[in-house]
């Protein structure tokens, strides 16, 4: 679980007290590869840490799953809105591969916000979430897909391989036979 | 400046003494048509609440203007990203119309988190921002411009007048004569 305290350090210098609240309020997961950890139309029951593994978050539009966003340890994960007003999903969570997670419910999740060094952890994760999202946005409405997939290979090496054509071609918004050929395009250019 | 005390109390019940403290620690401004309030590139000094009028958030992309989003009045208004790490933003503000705002300094921003109050409706703020954020990306991805626009009328009634076509097109990711085309057809269907 020191990858979870690491995690938060990397935001917030936090003493041991609050690391000992921490650590016995979250329980350990396990989830399978392939597995739905959340359905659409479920409440969202977990905030969670994400030790080992990556997640996809996706919504059913017209029969067709449309991919949002990716989790990728180690990070946290949650449906935020779902998890805070305990209210319907509108996302599904699906495991891409064998997962551990430390995950907490809402009641005991507003109790550690009671602890300060820990709520401006949550305070700073929400903003950069906030901003990552925007830039989503951003590239989307701003940056061909080539450009954007060339972006996805340089902030997260390695993740193309983990991850099916399918789910990336949806999440970058292009056909997969679309992907295909930057794909083949950008092995080739990096090969001159 | 009641209307800011009424804004935050949609969040989370405020004592008489915290808004006493954040009262004071708010300035008052004000922001002609068409100002350019922050400028990509420098650095934002100001979380501010907009008490009237309507700001408009742009990227440059390409020698044209991106629209990101727009803030209308009562709401609270920043550039997060480059307030919070007081680094360059990478967007610009522009006040659409005359504007009445209450603004306030990073560093009184975080005398404030101090107020336990105060603490829990910026976080309830961005949380709600994060969420706004992840719809309008995935509007952008699941839903057509017309049905947008439909959207956008619903949710914002009045707000088509007071936004120049061009700004509005950008925002929806279309060519403005589209928008006409899509505006045209609303009002037919209207009338029908």
């Amino acid at each position: 679980m020191s990858a979870f305290r690491n995690f938060i350090e990397s935001y917030v210098r936090l003493p041991d007290e609050e690391w000992d609240v921490i650590s016995g309020a979250f329980e350990p997961r396990v989830y399978k590869r392939n597995e739905i950890i959340l359905q659409a139309g479920e409440i969202c029951r977990f905030f969670g840490f994400l030790e080992k593994g990556l997640l996809r978050y996706y919504v059913e539009h017209d029969g067709n799953e449309v991919t949002k966003f990716f989790t990728i340890a180690p990070y946290c994960f949650t449906s935020a809105y779902s998890f805070r007003n305990q209210a319907p999903a509108t996302e599904s969570i699906q495991a891409l591969e064998n997962c551990v997670a430390y995950t907490i419910s809402l009641k005991n999740a507003d109790m550690l916000l009671e602890l300060k060094h820990w709520a401006v952890f949550t305070r700073k994760f929400t903003q950069e979430v906030q901003y990552q999202t925007e830039q989503l946005m951003m590239e989307a409405k701003t940056t061909p897909a080539t450009e954007r997939y060339r972006l996805l290979l340089e902030n997260y090496p390695g993740i193309v391989q983990r991850i099916p054509l399918k789910h990336l071609s949806g999440f970058l918004g292009i056909a997969p036979q679309s992907l295909s050929r930057i794909r083949k395009n950008y092995i080739r250019d990096l090969r001159k």
